[in-house]
């Protein structure tokens, strides 16, 4: 497998997570967001959203993050990255909807570009924008987490999608000091995936393009 | 079945008519975001998150339109609306993805509210900020409409995911006057897909709360 992404991107970083739990080896290409090649006629005719990350199987080539985490949880169910049961499946899906849908996006690099450079909005405003968004979905997270499904990890004792989706955010969150002193839930259960081998291989840091 | 939502809300309108493919009886439970329903403490109790669409089911009670839409999928898979091949369901998450991740969350009401109110942006800008993520993610999901595996509908000749997260995006682009011209592809498949039933009952205007 290829999986073309950038070392910062949340996105590339769930993909990441997940591949490296269920013990599928893969190729990192990077694709430099800040150098502009995402924008390049090549990457563009590969993946015409010009996002990563974008993931190469065989004959099979897409993007978006939550595509992946599907296709690779019904192409390779060893190391189940989805509970069993109906109810848990909806459950860990809705936690992984709420960051990626309705925190990740709002706080990409193409939207804070556009407030500043297109709506001139100043830095404090970016951050409060940046910040607001976090605790807003975090907030919701948090209180659907005080449910005893959980357990060491979003639900149960092992890693989902919502927790593929959560340590990347909280990533994100930190570097930009957000405060989540109000979420125990969710940084107790960051701590515990920050413990495996999975996610620390995943980390930003450990990619080959870190800089 | 439940469905907790709003005329208007275009995460609600993809579920809608998602229950109304598969044949499913519903009873439809208005909260009316401009009265701020979602905000009660009612409502906040079933729903953290204080969004709509919810969905009940027996003792499965949960948020975020794809976690119900991947729900019903396995729970309901008469009338399926995803691809059997694994190939063709990475397209539909792929296109789906784009439209509920990429574009929906950006023109979403909050943070439209959150640009005039808290940013001081001006209706025009509002506009352009609008137009500008619709543009972007069907620019992207127009070329991806160029293969082969597009028919009728966005994959093959059957309604799948992607045109339950089309048609309600088409739909709002047009409320706000968004320009639609360069969208060929996109235009003939809303097109198909609002010539169906289910589509048609699932029309904001055709829901009991619309004014």
């Amino acid at each position: 497998m290829e999986l073309y992404g950038y070392f910062r991107s949340s996105a590339a970083y769930r993909v990441r997570a997940a591949l490296n739990l269920k013990g599928l080896d893969y190729v990192s290409l990077p694709v430099s967001l800040l150098a502009g090649d995402h924008k390049g006629d090549a990457y563009l005719k590969l993946n015409p959203q010009g996002f990563v990350p974008f993931l190469r199987d065989d004959d099979k080539a897409f993007g978006q993050s939550l595509a992946m985490l599907e296709y690779l949880e019904e192409n390779y169910p060893q190391v189940p990255l989805l509970p069993g049961d109906s109810a848990g499946r909806a459950r860990v899906r809705q936690m992984a909807g709420i960051i990626a849908c309705d925190i990740h996006p709002l706080d990409n690099l193409r939207v804070l570009k556009y407030l500043t450079q297109t709506l001139g909005v100043s830095e404090e405003q970016k951050t409060a924008w940046y910040h607001h968004w976090i605790i807003e979905g975090f907030t919701a997270l948090e209180a659907l987490l005080s449910d005893p499904a959980t357990g060491d990890f979003c639900h149960g004792d092992s890693p989902t999608f919502a927790d593929l989706c959560l340590v990347p955010q909280v990533y994100n969150a930190r570097r930009f000091n957000c405060p989540l002193d109000g979420f125990p839930h969710i940084l107790r259960i960051v701590d515990n995936c920050n413990k495996l081998d999975a996610f620390i291989a995943a980390l930003p840091e450990n990619q080959p393009d870190a800089t």
